[in-house]
């Protein structure tokens, strides 16, 4: 720290850097704007330690802090993950009891229009559910086709030329989850009018 | 910028600052250790000029790569909630498709027998996928009650000694993913031996 021996000053930041000097004139008042008198170098330099020393603080905390930041960040990406989890399962746990108190007790339905309706409800809950967290289902007969959320399995001759592109019929439901495609929607597609 | 005009030095990080200064002479020759020459306070105030400027320069990237990286996290975490859900349902639509054909073609099963038989097929996939993803049940009969995943519902005397403060009977299966409880299991617990 030479600078400092022969100028004699303190680092009014770090008290232990420079123990015997003297506080240097305010850096406000020895700064001079335009026409203003020129600065002694001796206050020149004092200043210019003050200042370069307060930036290296500055430099290592700020680094300090956004290490942490970083290793904060990382660790909480992981559990968000399994909290985005779990909560959507936490939601499905009704769903998956009443499916298994039909699996406990299915047998003993009085007839299969029962059991079959039991079924039903216990699908529609889930449905329900599910598309509460953001769940869509993908079922584009009679639009035209995409193939970025449709895929052709087969073609069939269009009755009438405005139809054909357009989707004839689907053997399996799509789905999409909040813009995410899950699995595309497996169709028939109306190729030219036959 | 005071401190240069009057020691007239370059900054070399930015050359537009000081057009018709001198370069000053490195700062590494002009530091010197221990007990080498002092060093002249013009020069000095060269050296200072550029490791403050330096640091400043420094000290202002990090700040934007800081903000940068924060902005970018925000934006991550939003996304990664929601692919976290999107993967669990995409491993969970086989399984809905299952129920879905039990509710378009179940009233036509030969018997409830046959219906309860695909219900339970179609319960142990969805249980299997959800074990895959993390899911665990909680179902501890004969363990010591723990309030932190045990939900006390009622107690009875405890037909042995041993057996006093452990659980009697579980009421509702609890379920714990990856480490979080979704739900407590509800329990009988078995008190003083009756």
């Amino acid at each position: 720290m030479t600078a400092s021996q022969h100028v004699g000053m303190n680092d009014d930041m770090d008290g232990s850097s420079f123990p015997e000097g003297e506080m240097p004139p305010s850096p406000a008042a020895e700064a001079p704007a335009g026409g203003l008198p020129v600065e002694p170098t001796d206050s020149a330099v004092a200043r210019l330690t003050t200042e370069r020393d307060e930036l290296k603080d500055k430099y290592l905390r700020l680094a300090a802090e956004y290490d942490n930041f970083r290793k904060r960040s990382q660790k909480e990406r992981a559990e968000l993950f399994d909290r985005a989890q779990a909560e959507l399962i936490g939601n499905l746990l009704d769903e998956l009891d009443d499916l298994d108190r039909l699996v406990q007790g299915g047998e003993k339905s009085a007839s299969v229009a029962d059991l079959h309706q039991a079924v039903v409800l216990t699908d529609k809950k889930f449905w329900k559910e599910l598309e509460k967290a953001g769940l869509e289902s993908v079922e584009p007969v009679g639009v035209p086709f995409d193939p970025t959320v449709h895929e052709a399995i087969s073609q069939i001759p269009a009755p009438t030329a405005a139809q054909a592109g357009t989707v004839a019929m689907v053997f399996q439901i799509g789905y999409r989850f909040k813009g995410l495609l899950l699995r595309p929607a497996r169709v028939q597609v109306y190729g030219e009018q036959g």
